[in-house]
């Protein structure tokens, strides 16, 4: 029994342990690299067991959250976002410590890493297969052959093609995410086909939770980097990606108000809580921000569903009832499933695991 | 000048002293309490800036805020939510030192209070004037009848009606916001002649920056409690609460990328940085997430727009870039001003000003 008076991010560790080794036994099968993205937990000791899952390979999202897992004993980081040329001091302390990988998409970028870099550091180059947020398009080789040009220094090591199919999000069902990732893994392997005699060993990965959590991994993949999988969420849940029960946090709530005329609680947990992301669940067409379930004072219980969280203010959340949450009053714990753990768990900061441990993140 | 490598929050004191005189003064001219919400900068040095214009009262969102402010100073605070029960101990502490206001829209909770409370605290009660999120329907004498009578205890001691326009937020023009400043006005009003015999000192609070901002404060009003004007954002301006030229805070951001064919840079600066909170400017039907101004290394000009934030992942940041921001390079600074102030500085949780001082909040 875990003592809860405001929101608090209650993980389970026993389902986060499951989907972590899920993941990694997936990867094992198909002898691949699993470079787990750490954005969605940032936490040391989560990335712990990982490690213990044989993991030594990791992915983030910043040059602060790098500094950070390299402080806690990482030392091969890849860095999947485009690279912030104003750290530059900061990229090339870190290189001097671990094998730093950076994401380059622009000939900017490659010149001046060619000209600033004062370590040696490995580099992607950053492939948009079709999400279109950021990203050299797949079938521009000419750009990519000058970037590989311009990146012409002995500190800059070339590892291969990286894309991250964001688009996956937006699949309607699941033959569409299956051609999403069949478009992507084609045209990375072309690309590889293509500079396959010039970099004999780069590398294709690639990595988002839909994909990597419901279908196989395609051959000649090399490397993935889920991240969420580790959570999971309502939103991973509505995309097909894991079952209710595979969500492993849930922020505990306090009700401050019933509603009954309009079957409406109002919860101690708003928008600097759970983010103001929201999803759609079928066949509701309104959108949600969390589903609230029965906290038994020790863990939740996802097959009691006590309402949707149908908006969220600042601090305030609104619960549209279901007739079990009815029942609820003024004083009493439910639990949020959230619709993405990600922001989530940036806000929060940090966790409470069902023995009461507090488990701190990057931001504490 | 400022230096800066990764997504920053910047204050414009000067602005920011301004937009709390501007309100300040339009209190005092109407003899009303000010009350101002600070659930807004959440920062005991912006605090100061409200006390040097003779501010004693102030009002917070949660018992944590509470608490952080009355170890600033603060001796008149009420916390603008429905009781959390489950923070008693905390109240009777916090009771015991400052003068507490807590907010009571049901039976229970003033059973509740009656029972548990060890020490003096003023009470309002939360009435709901047409934003339906929670509190008691103005309209419902015989329930407001009620929960007074059940607050029976010396050691509660009523205050006074409270309400929060939320729905000003939802006003399509200006009339709109008129005729809801109006009913609030009119119905609290009637309330208060309904109590007056009984409680001659009774007190009507509004507090939402819309009404505050655009309209006078009606006659007969008490107190006054908004809180974003502190800061306002693109959302205010959207509703015409503000000038584009009094927004106060910008999130100063490195640009990672460029994608001229679309007429899109990527910024390093998310939805961990800026909220999921989006706004529309009309006559553009899109939603927006913030927009991009130029940053001269010293502030922001509001009058250069480089685009709009069209979407935001966890760290990165999708622009539209207009004619100027097609200029833009990897490794340059773009300045965002924020669709919702109150969640990205909750976010950001510290401020540097125009002058490289870092202002530090109760979450930092």
């Amino acid at each position: 029994m875990i003592s809860i008076k405001k929101p608090t991010l209650v993980l389970n560790s026993g389902i986060c342990h499951e989907n972590i080794r899920a993941m990694a036994s997936k990867a094992a099968e198909k002898d691949v690299i699993f470079r787990p993205h750490f954005k969605t937990h940032q936490s040391a000791k989560i990335g712990e067991w990982f490690r213990a899952e044989e993991v030594t390979a990791i992915t983030v999202s910043s040059v602060s959250m790098a500094q950070y897992f390299a402080t806690h004993g990482w030392r091969d980081i890849t860095v999947a976002f485009p690279v912030n040329l104003l750290e530059i001091d900061e990229i090339n302390q870190l290189a001097a410590k671990i094998q730093l990988n950076l994401l380059i998409e622009s000939v900017e970028t490659a010149c001046f890493l060619s000209s600033e870099l004062k370590t040696s550091c490995g580099y992607f180059i950053k492939i948009d297969t079709g999400y279109h947020r950021t990203g050299i398009a797949v079938s521009n080789i000419a750009l990519i052959d000058t970037v590989l040009k311009n990146a012409d220094s002995n500190l800059l090591n070339f590892k291969g093609f990286l894309t991250h199919s964001g688009n996956a999000y937006h699949a309607k069902d699941h033959d569409e995410l299956k051609r999403i990732q069949q478009f992507t893994a084609e045209n990375l392997l072309r690309l590889k086909k293509h500079f396959k005699t010039q970099f004999p060993d780069l590398l294709i990965s690639i990595g988002d939770t839909p994909t990597c959590s419901q279908l196989p991994i395609p051959e000649g993949i090399n490397e993935i980097r889920p991240g969420n999988f580790v959570f999971f969420d309502v939103m991973q849940f509505a995309l097909g990606s894991c079952r209710m029960e595979d969500i492993a946090v849930a922020l505990v709530c306090p009700v401050v108000a019933m509603h009954p005329n309009r079957q409406e609680a109002v919860i101690y947990g708003g928008a600097i809580h759970l983010s103001k992301e929201h999803t759609f669940l079928d066949p509701d067409p309104q959108p949600i921000y969390g589903l609230a379930v029965v906290w038994n004072n020790t863990t939740w219980e996802p097959d009691r569903l006590l309402g949707k969280v149908r908006s969220l203010s600042q601090e305030h959340g609104i619960i549209a009832l279901t007739q079990e949450g009815c029942n609820l009053k003024p004083g009493d714990l439910v639990a949020i499933l959230p619709v993405h753990s990600c922001l989530t768990a940036n806000l929060m900061r940090s966790y409470v695991t069902e023995n009461g441990i507090v488990i701190s993140t990057m931001n504490q």
